[in-house]
């Protein structure tokens, strides 16, 4: 099988498998309080080029995003996140568990981007402090998006100066983060904290990882309480260095950057090689995910050659989605070209 | 350091790691729908001689006891506990996180070991369905216990009838199953579902893996559900061959059986070196823990040694705790035994 | 001042207030075990020609409709409602909170209703049984809706198939039923469970009570654990015959009957004479709540005649609600209708 | 039947039915918005000598002291109680709900009295910021106690001063306040915030009213999200002047202090005749409650006389409890004493 059908399906990268196996010698102090770990935070205070910043290893993503908002969220509060966010649509209500019944409210918006405009109206009820509503106190955007798209700095700050000026704080859900870093070209820290970004779930199980995403507040005291939280939901990894050592491997040598910059490139030549063969795009192409109208016919033959790609019903009969990874091969993306054109 | 702290201060088993660097490669449907994952459960199957199981693998202990007992245990519900139960005072709350607010029951019992006797009150309390009390809903015993004592057959097979008797079900956390298992020398199946465990939480993370626990129903029934509270707490890894292979490695070739004798054998001969040289037993040892008071000059020496041991002040001023793994060499055994003894 | 702000802004009725004076003496025994909340639950079985029928006085309406959804939804779970609906919009997140953190699916509709189309997407997510996403659990529908419109027995039958079809509940929340029923002139079994209704939360309080509501189960088996909930949610009212009290004197001699129908006969008045006024409805008038469209000359003839009416700006800057009650005097609706006209 | 069985077994004083019957015309302000509401927190204020206390009723003692508790308790908190407190025993895990989850740390303590001597071990864990265990966040003292006795001023402030130390907050469950205060015979002030209570659950129903509780912070800034949560628990009643009026007829002309120097006068002179006749008191008798030791044959004279009272096995097989109230008559007393005295 050649994989498009997400990032998921593959396993770790050999370096991330190098680092584990020289972590599972000798002794080390359970639950965090390890060398990794500190190491870890260390190296993203450097890449982020915030010294104070506090980065909480955690083995899921669904994880590190539910554990972020519950941190700003109270049980009367509420998330304003895009009506496609995996937040909102693939984690079987982990955010309201997390924050004890907080709602999320769903908005519209193009290619799976929040704007400002849509937050209006939810923003105006944080302002108003009614009682018989639910407060908004947090945005979440996904970056890079479910649709494969990817926020500018500027709309990023757009969001972040909308929900600022009501009282909420900012979080991104960076599952696909190193994918939307090499679209944009900026630096870590351009890309989140100098944007307004107050939390960030740092991404790395889909970009080569086993299992491993970091927590990063850029803003250190809205981590008060997260230890408690972390640990009360079983997120506690008592042998913490083994999630640790993964994020060291994939932040030494900038492995994370250059993971990433092949999947995005496999994904432009994806994209750019169906387009020539007739195939409409559903979306822009920004990261390492995307999502097509294709033909039936054309759908069966890339099945009948073996390929995992995915139907996409919300984008109707004819979407598929296809994702490429750290180790997607370039002679499979360009097989794929062939066999959806027929060739 | 010598460790005898705890036996998730210890790396990872090198066979658990070889199937780690072998599951890394080629693509695996995720969230459990691979192989490694379904050969888990398989291979539960067989080992547990229950054709009916269902296993579901977890990567800490704390999500497993918790999933565990809120499938049995409404918000309304309490779970009778020994006191000195993991969940009950190492889980910052985590069986209440999970029920919905559910109550623990903290009962007393020498040696860890809760009894019938103990759990008479409460499983009164159950029969008389008073809407002003929570209604106990389950017992959970931990095997080994914590004081590193193991329950007989006898003694599951009593608690579990005086549960069952009452409506209450009945869960195993078995950190250390394999622990027990061993100082019992009896089949799986004969130390759990047999005696009327209706769940186990079956470790594998302090006894050779990384991170990695599978929650077992002997009746299916009773996982109604448990697929859906996974995903919402954060607990469905993507990547789950993950964990499954590091189980699939754990059970081949009965690694586990092996790795648990062989800390039990280093605990037991701890025990008796201590003992020769004039240290006084806290608990009796039947599995790799070790409970004893310790004179003050001779926990200097330990320390000077290289030793970690853990002080207990629950037991006293004097008492520590050491506790001995898969990985515990015998040379460090007789060096602890002899530096205890000042030789 | 005039009130047509709202039904809660009124008083109780004075029998409601001669059976508490009544009910003060003498002792009863406490937590529900009086006779008065047997006698309701009697009375109930009688209205609603079904003798298995549970009712449960509790004091407010956030709570009957919170402990109602929350014996048919799990955690995991989803309760599809209009988007316009109370439970969704006004009561602070109360649903989530009693759910332990199920959502709310919010569904569009002309005048506040849901519809079996609307409904569709979501249903056929219940059957999918995808651990990622919540699973749509039950359906409430709102009776007289929040646009003072009112379902016809065949609106709700359908959505009840519906819903039914996919294994969801259907709870209706008669905040207003009384009002609906008049509008129907059906019995009150053909307006709930001969259409598929499964729970009801009765409103007393707007419609002449202080703080009376009951959750009335039609399938008594759905009742199993309300009470614990109930009692532990903090709404087992110590003096319950205080709550029952005003429920038997509500039901007395057809007292929420006769209450109801002056209430709409009043707002149809109403209604009738701003439309000969020139004023447009924005909703049909079908209960108690009227719904229009004033020109802002009009409303502030009204603001300094002295009538409290409700600016509306969900349905535009120049809307208001004007809301009838069962003690709304004749003479009132007649001045305000002149004052509107400006005459 | 004459009733010594509950407080809560009587209905409502005179003077709060005409309260009520003088609060049932004219419209109001919904939601607490209205005059009584405002009324009684400004009387509160006076009573309390506390100019800036804030105050919320609420309509049961359950929901005031989940409520009270859940504003100062995370989730991963704990909140100190004695082993019989009414929160503990009798609520059905309300403040767990309440609080996501919190833990109750039930501790031991004669007459019902938490001490600080049994709270230095749970207080040392809230030093210890330890993740793997809950918080210790609040205390609660109940007062009256659940035994019939009452706490000093001086006990009061040992146990605030050793809570505040550690960081914990201090409620007060004062469902029989009222009777302690008269048993005290200080000011409500030195009975509460001059011995360092942070936070009251002031009670009015078992004293006259019918359903009617107040929530009083004399820290205002504690009361940060209180009417958030008391809305989406279902505890802010629509017609709120009902439960207000109430508390207003029961603080006007100190009826509250007369109702509870009536319940405690019968109650001394009760026990004074009981212990007269030969009956053993298990607990001093401080306030309206009396628990004795009562032979066979004298409880089957009460039985047989009319009288309700209260089996209470947990002081043993020949235990009773007797509660007087405001509505006790003292012919009834001395027939009791009468009965049981075999005369």
């Amino acid at each position: 099988m050649s994989n498009f059908g997400s990032d998921n399906v593959t396993g770790a990268h050999p370096k991330v498998m190098e680092a584990l196996a020289k972590a599972a010698d000798g002794p080390a102090i359970p639950y965090g309080g390890d060398d990794w770990t500190a190491r870890v935070e260390t190296r993203l205070r450097d890449v982020f080029e915030a010294p104070d910043l506090r980065a909480f290893p955690v083995a899921t993503g669904t994880a590190a995003n539910s554990l972020a908002l519950a941190c700003v969220t109270p049980p009367w509060g509420a998330v304003l996140c895009h009506q496609d966010a995996h937040v909102n649509v693939d984690e079987c209500g982990a955010p309201e568990m997390f924050t004890a019944g907080a709602k999320l409210i769903a908005l519209p918006g193009a290619d799976a981007k929040l704007t400002p405009e849509a937050m209006a109206a939810p923003l105006a009820l944080a302002a108003a402090r009614d009682v018989h509503r639910v407060r908004p106190s947090a945005v979440t955007l996904t970056q890079a998006t479910e649709a494969g798209t990817v926020y500018t700095p500027a709309e990023v700050s757009a969001i972040a100066d909308a929900a600022h000026g009501a009282g909420l704080a900012v979080h991104m859900d960076g599952a696909r983060f190193a994918n939307a870093l090499v679209s944009l070209g900026c630096s870590p820290a351009e890309a989140t904290w100098k944007q307004g970004v107050d939390m960030l779930s740092f991404g790395a199980t889909k970009n080569g990882c086993w299992a491993a995403e970091a927590v990063v507040f850029f803003k250190p005291e809205l981590a008060d309480g997260f230890e408690y939280r972390r640990k009360r939901a079983g997120h506690l990894v008592s042998k913490m260095r083994f999630v640790s050592a993964q994020l060291e491997a994939y932040l030494e040598g900038d492995l994370w950057i250059a993971n990433a910059r092949h999947a995005n490139a496999c994904a432009a030549r994806l994209a750019e090689g169906l387009t020539a063969a007739g195939v409409r795009l559903a979306h822009p192409v920004q990261a390492n995910e995307i999502f097509v109208h294709m033909p039936a016919e054309a759908r069966d033959r890339v099945k009948a050659g073996g390929f995992l790609i995915i139907p996409w019903p919300d984008l109707g009969p004819d979407a598929v989605r296809m994702v490429c990874a750290f180790n997607t091969r370039d002679e499979d993306v360009e097989r794929l070209i062939a066999t959806v054109a027929g060739a």
